[in-house]
């Protein structure tokens, strides 16, 4: 028997609950566990919407809170690769574009392709929502390795030039906020919580 | 010295992380440990993203998302409330409006009273978007528990009755997705995942 559209828009909301078991290499900042998807990309949101004013251009904040709750859903089938894995990230977009195919494709055709729609915009990072959007999922963990004296930046042995290197996109989307996160990365090097180089440490 | 409008706002993004430490009694679906509020708070604004077309009336999507990524951030203080606790509730109130005096109060003073007006709005239940919130916020829990085989229902010897009557305001946010529950809880009933009335049990 042919589903309802509410009956597929359900099994949709069901099927996402299991973001909430992919787990991240943040450290949360209260509880000694990894972060999962579903809690940063509600993390993310709220971000966005309190830092909404340092966007280099004018978005509209709806559209990058939706881009900001769906953003990761794809690692529902794809996981969470890790953002210093070059060996993760060679492959990553392959199987993120075959986990949307499946996961967006649960709802109704408008739907779906609506969101697909929000999660391609997301990845292109052309249009100043998801430059924004992007910002905000950059800044985050910067955020989470401070405040956890170097969390998984210790852990994986991460140092202050390849941070810089990733994160420096940063700019494109929210350049206020680019500059006070390298304050950031200076500061945890000063505290002791990232290594400046290879060679330093 | 006094903290700069964006200092005020990371302090408040760094403050809700806590949100991921607060446990509610709802299980999730794919593994078995409770669900904490923050990744709630994203699942009820992704279910509201894509529900939005059963809303009794026309409503701003973007300002029921902002809502929905807000609604419980004042738990990080006043702790989950189980619904089906009559003792629990009666001081509700109370303890939720002092954690919202301190907590919105850590952002620059246009965003805390912007995200308090908010919070007020929905839990004043009179705008349309209040109204859709709510229901979303009652119907994900039904999802939980009848795709956990009962879960917190089971455990805490809630009936069918009971959970009709406190579930039944969805239908003032949205009535198609009320009739939608009742359908479900009927089934939950005949599957044995939740017990008709205390008597039955």
């Amino acid at each position: 028997m042919e589903m309802t559209r509410l009956e597929k828009q359900i099994q949709f909301i069901v099927e996402v609950d299991k973001l909430k078991t992919v787990y991240r290499r943040t450290y949360l900042i209260n509880e000694r566990r990894n972060e999962n998807t579903a809690e940063h990309s509600w993390h993310i949101a709220v971000m966005a919407m309190i830092l909404a004013e340092y966007s280099n251009d004018k978005i509209d904040l709806g559209k990058v809170l939706k881009m900001a709750l769906i953003h990761d859903i794809v690692e529902i089938d794809a996981g969470d690769t890790f953002v210093y894995d070059p060996k993760g990230v060679l492959d990553k977009a392959e199987r993120e574009r075959e986990a949307a195919d499946r996961l967006f494709n649960l709802l109704p055709p408008d739907q779906a392709q609506e969101m697909r729609a929000l999660w391609d915009e997301f990845e292109a990072r052309e249009t100043p929502e998801a430059r924004f959007a992007a910002a905000m999922d950059r800044l985050m963990p910067q955020l989470h390795n401070y405040h956890t004296q170097g969390g998984s930046w210790k852990e994986h042995g991460i140092t202050h030039d390849r941070v810089v290197a990733r994160n420096r996109t940063m700019e494109e989307g929210a350049a206020p906020l680019w500059e006070w996160t390298q304050r950031l990365l200076e500061d945890a090097v000063a505290k002791g919580f990232l290594t400046k180089t290879r060679d330093s440490s």
